[in-house]
């Protein structure tokens, strides 16, 4: 077994380290975030750091990086109060990628990466036409962590675009059914596949698939 | 097409609404988080929240609930300033789940749930025999999120235990031949299967697979 501690880690080749470091938490959640200036130009960039912060008030969490390339998007989200986050799909998860190059400011990744920007009545931030499940957020709580100059974003979920069919009885996204992909790492794509849905865990009771299977 | 607005969000039965907003982003990282007390009693517990916050410093953050349940984890780690995050695998994600009953404080997961604690030199937090990608991280910060009292605490990773032969050629761990699981949701459990690693993404260059496909 390897051990890699905390001096080697800092020793290891920079490009490797962001690599090796990035894929160390598993999968994670995959989504296009677009966002609007006042001006009317739209942006988007894949994300891979959203979290789950609370269902009520339904809270998500984001981490945006200091590089100037997303610079754009803090921006609109401070000046707009909103923004959407959109899940990727197999047909066109190499677009999504895509829209991580840096274009420079004032190009609409939407344009260059052949998105289609999609409205709701009221709500400024532009939603990704392509996705199946869609996600309208108006910005709650910004926080700037200073021991690395990221910002978390924290936002309430004030939109949910999906299809009927794409819901469980129990209220799950049925993320296999919507072939939502994931992210290990920069650049690895997945599709998961489903194992099973269990049951609420109890002291006692031996753990078991759910009654609710879908 | 559904469109599932604040007011209606805010009206859904409890569990539907926590099911139905606990898996809103997709595919979440999925890890068992292992600490200890000052007294030596070990904990681990399941948990879906980890997020990448940076490679240099390398932190990575997590989000704990208010509940009683996770207080103990939340105590070690302060007490402490350890704490271990450890991959799930098919062959006893049951078990993995399992650890998210109400046990009393004081009985440790590890025994109820069937895990072998391993542990390293000079670092207190009991890392997963079982897993084959373990993280040692030191505390580094805990920010009190007042909007829904949870708690995000961010940690900078000091160990990493895994197989060298599970870390791709770049630096990328290789969560396919390692077999991680995620999950979407509060109870849904899926294994992705790898679809493609794409290049890094330049302006004008149309995305492509990565030369370094493993």
């Amino acid at each position: 077994m390897l051990n890699i501690k905390s001096e080697q880690i800092h020793e290891l080749e920079k490009q490797y380290r962001i690599s090796l470091i990035n894929s160390l938490i598993g999968f994670r959640s995959l989504n296009l975030l677009g966002t609007t200036s006042n001006d009317g130009i739209s942006n988007l960039c894949i994300i891979s750091s959203a979290f789950h912060l609370g269902a009520n008030p339904p809270l998500i969490g984001l981490v945006i990086r200091p590089e100037r390339e997303h610079n754009d998007t803090l921006r609109n989200i401070k000046s707009t109060g909103q923004y959407t986050l959109n899940n990727v799909l197999p047909e066109w998860y190499m677009q999504a990628h895509q829209t991580s190059a840096s274009y420079p400011s004032g190009v609409s990744e939407f344009d260059t990466c052949g998105f289609h920007k999609q409205y709701v009545k009221d709500f400024k931030a532009p939603f990704v036409g392509e996705s199946n499940i869609r996600i309208g957020l108006e910005l709650r709580e910004i926080i700037d962590i200073e021991i690395n100059g990221t910002t978390i974003v924290i936002g309430e979920i004030m939109h949910i675009l999906t299809d009927d069919d794409l819901i469980a009885a129990d209220g799950t996204v049925d993320h296999g059914k919507s072939k939502t992909m994931t992210v290990a790492g920069l650049d690895t794509y997945y599709l998961p596949q489903p194992v099973g849905q269990l049951a609420y865990a109890k002291p006692g009771v031996a753990p078991h698939l759910s009654s609710l299977q879908h």
